[in-house]
């Protein structure tokens, strides 16, 4: 056979084959939207369900439109301003036939997921509003434009930057945006409760509320990565290479991590380790292509320790509240792939360029090795420039303007209700009891307006009961849910220790506004309220009255009822003494 | 190279390399049933998931059988009667070797498709039985001979009808189907209420019970469509577009819903935008390879207001309850795509057709235009009448022997248990209390054997008590869930409006009856009831007590207890007013 | 054209094309750790679903690290010790370039799947410490060995033994080793209920969490099953055909289920059908490229009674405690496939073999087909041999040293909070109380320390008061979650038949140990705890007391606490009955 025939075989086998695996490996990245959405949805809380999901699904929707309107003519059109940008066409419009689709789609899907990072980071606070601007922002030029370097034939692309599937092009410029949104929306109410002298004095934990939805996301995160990864890959050895490092370095993190929260925190972390996978993913997205199995193996070992480091010093450090993670997974780990795959590059691999540490082993040229780190740490560092520039830009107009944050109240009730009318994501279970004490809850101003003159029996209930025995007599408080922890702290400074908590709803004056599910009314009439039992003796059922009022007082309707009844025993199970004896260490 | 070498090369290379994607797109198809299956449990409610998804397990698994009983030989046997079917054939049986299993699989996957719509619009309600025979039936005649029509090479196909991945054959006919069954099988209890003359006089919302899994349902179904649409594609320039326009209508579509709710409802609502992508994507189905971007962008913006309109008229004009909105999604949107395809076909695409519009932008000729319009037109028709005709013969059929519903007792308790002795879906939560009015609840009786003559205590407990000032008293109450609405109403005609709800659970001489999980016997002594605490002072305890025995009263074991008990104070929060005082907004 | 350019093009595409498909396929099975996850997490408890999502994630991870260190030279290095054992190389290491990844790949997910079917048999109660370990070894050595006899050109391979995909290699090999794990790490506590024989008395079920978790699971199961099948094909007659036997098998086991529990429990079961679903496809993995529409449909009828019959078999019969079905799914059904592949093997297949059946059909030999069939049956068992041996050994040992199980306490409180340090998967939501009588809650001793001398009030609370009529008295016993059927069972025996039990939140002395969410310190210090109010008339309030104290002792905090009230009336709504009558049948 003459060669031209064997070269003409094999062109047309390669680009049809690679051409329908280029489009399956974008169907395979667009699934990887519905990962980051359980992974949000499960990693933040219930109240907040339907809002990050209307986050996950517009962010791909308002994407596409942004896309075709400059997007896309940015990224991949023909190269203008000495590799800046791309220079836009009208030719989606006016050559449908000959614009090249495959391309459209498969950068398409890739943009979204640059976007959709964001999201989890600036979960349960932003508003929707807000969010869709600036998620229109980021498709509509910021991420085109560093794409169009990296991958649009720009000025870093002529350079030879590695970032085969965007380490730096998609996870740093994600995850900067992410931690600069995070840090300009504050964090959640709650988060981090502040001294006087507004010093950090304690963090909380808000856990996610469905784990398995958030190992869900995970694994068709990392399913959909062999697209991601894999997508561009021009031959069979490629994509074979990239398969094996794309999950080795996954499962090296995954298990480092393990080990690593194990010996931390005496206990292997879950949700740390789910991290941890996306870790190692975002890591070995640079260099898929470009590594061999020990650089996967290392990459995935620093790539492990790096998440939970990056997680802790990033909330109980940096006090920068990013529920899922996002900054730790995607910039530090976006970061340490770019850079990683300038080190560890091999010319054994599909890339075939020697970094430094291959140089050396290969004996190739070292100061060639080093420049292909360099132009690694030239690039990461101007990619995260232009995003970290354009996006405060971007994060403080709208903060200005219509600003980035729902209001306290909004975010206490949850976005679900508030921004999109939904009363529950999950209208058939019962919400446990937040575990948290919100600040605002504990300020409370001391000039209630107490009727001490209202006595309406003979017989005080607070004081003893004129027969033989003490009394005791049961205060039961029906309230607001969030007001729970103010109220068990003000009733331990008062000496009650032990008290029965239940979830119960309430009917009266205050009513749910209505809202529209499917564009038919919703009135709740019914709504969520704790009731807190507590038992007394010793303690005068004055002064637990009167506390309670204290804590509770709004001047708000909703601000609950007290009612008391008397008990005509009690038991303690555990000692068998009786009546006041078994109240002791309750009172 | 000689031509011939050319042409024998593409064509192995395009044989082959789609052959492989013609099955991957198969299966895709196939992963469509677990999207279909997470919307439909998502977006109904918990005591149902465990049907429903039965159902949608089912669908395909008996849709299988009946394709390989007479199906597959209707749809693709050899043209017969003019094109009206197909001649089945013994091939499958007699000649596994040489028989098209590529054909068989990817039809089968599509044909369970459009049995899987119906059950969505008819959840929560249907027998199983009844559903088991009509899934059948759809899969068994009514979908083979109409899908020959257009893809067996019957009459529609001969005539050119333009339905590539099928709006018409699969959506129109599942959402025709789905819009006849919840006719057919009537409203959901307590989803319209009705006065004593029959109109409807209040619509319901029943919402969802996970809106994350509805939502991982619909990214499934997107992700699963690029094959729906793509599989048949015989090029890479084809299917490139395809992709394409399968990305930009549901986007466009999901963009345009968010902001019509938003200027409608105020608030963007997220099931409805759900249900957008799935209607843009359900519209572009026909034309996918056949229109442009403008096309996609049109189709899309009508398909994201079209579905709004369609749910709202469906369910408050026209009273038809399709608890997912698959008649908007699937019916409306179907034929709407199968119209958008005849309206926008474009020579410049892959089908290289055009219709009306293009034919005048392309000066080809507008007869010509028209006729492709008008083949989608009596195409569509032709679709519909064959499946209303079927399809209302058979459920006719079935609801005259065996019946299509359950009985209102068994969907009151739920299809789950009563159905397959689930008794729940989710056994480690608390199911939250049903927040609707069933009318069946409302319509008590007046002749309650009520004892008056009963007094047990010498002071009677509803009368003011000897003592100086007034008395209080709570009237505690334990009654089946369903029952909530009605004593509420009752108790605020009475003059009550603060109540305290809660879950609890009843352990008395009701008990469950025994179910089978996985062969063990399951025996649940422990049966969901409310709590309902009110307490009065100037309204008499014996008139509540009454007033709850009339609403409560059904002559049947489980009808409840009310419990009175003495209280010794109240106070209220906001005001500060304790006794009397603090009842007085609330009796 | 000359036949070595046809011959040359034909191999090109294939490769290349195919080589895409087996990558993909490779992904679609590494997608069905998902589906394991969600399966295992949806059919066990809420408080275990981290763990279990844990050992999902982790068998992966860990086993891509053992298969790196030696299960991939073993199963496919050259043939050694006369088809045993492969001889690993230092080729992944040494040769990166060469070295065949899409084979590494490939198999790596197989070996993963092994794994991760002994998880779910195991649930909830081995320790995370010793499934990591277990977990390493399978897939260093147990399955790489025996994978090595099959696929790898081992000794099997060279005898014929048909196992396309793994009915034996994969399924029976990990289904048995969830059999000897069940056995060996025993049953969850509660699940059956011996009398002081140790004869089994009552087998108790423990119904799964969440079925639609568990469902989606069995939907991307099946989807990936036909990468799991298809990979390996090299022709795409060949693909098409696994495709469809693929598809046929499971869909006729899950009708054929539906069909034999609806006539056998009176209801076609949820969670028996999904299994049968599973039990189709694993059974159609040996033959399913070697046998054709009928034998897909035998494979599949067997297939849907084998599993039920063996979930009831291994459950009810053996009290082997399996919470996912595994054994019946994976070894019963693998070894049936096995078989079956042998018995129903035919020549018009790709495989192209005729097993005993179809020899007799196309007159062939009956010899050779019986020879094929007797393959099949040395290679299952000594397969099953093999994995018997080395995997009683390894538990064993593990029992021995750390131990398999975790501490009564441990499994009790839930292996989320005990193994990984978090309070629950679903922060968000109120748990529900468990229905299951513990019998180490029954065995209560004898000798609680009961103050009988301790009077607080002058007239006795247990003594009919002195006014005219009985007095009603409310007991309401705060206790842990656990205690309620020992509770009910110990009331019901004293008369008491009813009460209503309401989950609350207990806050007192104890305090729930702190762990760490993300790094930062989570302290419960609400505790779940169940209420039980009984209210009483005739039984004396002070036997009601004494039995909850006997019933409910340990010793330690957190026993719990009784309260006594005085009720004034009591209504019976369903006679009307009031006083003492309405209580008749509650007491």
């Amino acid at each position: 056979m003459s060669n031209d025939i064997v070269e003409f075989i094999e062109k047309q086998v390669t680009d049809t084959a690679f051409g329908i695996w280029f489009l399956i490996g974008a169907a395979l990245v667009f699934f990887m939207q519905a990962g980051f959405a359980m992974v949000e949805t499960g990693f933040t809380r219930a109240k907040n369900a339907g809002n990050i999901i209307m986050k996950n699904l517009m962010d791909f929707c308002i994407g596409t439109i942004a896309f075709i309107v400059l997007g896309a003519g940015l990224l991949f059109g023909a190269d203008a301003l000495g590799g800046f940008l791309g220079a836009p066409t009208a030719g989606m419009l006016t050559d449908f036939e000959n614009y090249d689709w495959s391309t459209f789609v498969f950068n398409l899907v890739f943009c979204a997921t640059a976007a959709t990072i964001v999201s989890g980071a600036m979960a349960e606070r932003t508003k929707f509003l807000s969010y869709c601007i600036y998620s229109f922002m980021i498709s509509l030029v910021v991420y085109p434009i560093e794409a169009h370097w990296v991958w649009g034939g720009g000025w870093l692309a002529q350079m030879g930057f590695i970032d085969f599937a965007g380490s730096a092009a998609i996870h740093s410029v994600g995850g900067v945006t992410a931690l600069i949104g995070a840090i300009m929306v504050g964090p959640r109410i709650g988060k981090y409760i502040r001294n006087s002298e507004g010093k950090v004095t304690k963090v909380n934990a808000f856990p996610g509320h469905s784990i398995p939805l958030g190992a869900l996301g995970v694994f068709i995160l990392w399913f959909g990565w062999y697209g991601f990864n894999g997508a561009a890959a021009k031959s069979g050895t490629e994509l074979a290479q990239i398969f094996a490092t794309t999950t080795i370095a996954p499962a090296t993190s995954t298990v480092v991590c393990m080990i690593y929260t194990w010996i931390k925190n005496k206990k292997p972390d879950v949700s740390m380790c789910l991290n941890a996978s996306l870790a190692g993913l975002v890591a070995v997205t640079a260099g898929c292509n470009a590594i061999d199995m020990v650089g996967s193996l290392i990459i995935g070992i620093v790539s492990g320790i790096l998440v939970v480091v990056a997680v802790i010093v990033v909330d109980v450090k940096l006090h920068i509240d990013d529920p899922v993670g996002a900054v730790a997974v995607h910039l530090v780990n976006g970061v340490w792939g770019t850079l990683a795959a300038g080190l560890f590059a091999t010319s054994t691999s599909a890339a075939g360029i020697d970094g430094p540490i291959y140089a050396l082993i290969h004996g190739t040229s070292f100061a060639e090795g080093m420049k292909v780190f360099g132009i690694q740490l030239l690039g990461i560092i101007c990619i995260l420039a232009w995003t970290i520039g354009t996006m405060t830009l971007i994060f403080f107009v709208i903060k200005k303007t219509i600003g980035l944050r729902v209001s306290e109240e909004e975010e206490l009730r949850g976005l679900d209700i508030t921004e999109h009318g939904l009363p529950s994501a999950y209208a058939d279970f019962v919400p446990a009891v937040e575990n948290v004490a919100y600040p605002e809850a504990i300020t409370v101003s001391g000039d209630v307006p107490v009727s001490e003159a209202v006595e309406v029996r003979r017989e005080p209930v607070f004081a003893e009961s004129g027969s033989n025995g003490p009394k005791f007599t049961k205060v039961e408080i029906v309230c607001r849910e969030r007001m729970l922890e103010s109220l068990k702290d003000a009733m331990m400074k008062i000496g009650i220790t032990g008290m029965t908590v239940s979830h119960v709803m309430g009917c009266g004056a205050q009513k749910g506004q209505p809202e529209y599910y499917r564009g038919v009314k919703v009135e709740p009439t019914l709504l969520p309220k704790i009731q807190v039992d507590i038992v007394v003796s010793k303690v005068p059922v004055r002064e637990v009255i009167e506390t309670a009022k204290k804590v509770l007082y709004t001047g708000h309707i909703g601000d609950g009822k007290i009612f008391v009844y008397d008990v005509e025993n009690v038991v303690k199970v555990r000692t068998g003494e009786e009546g006041y004896a078994a109240l002791q260490d309750v009172e």
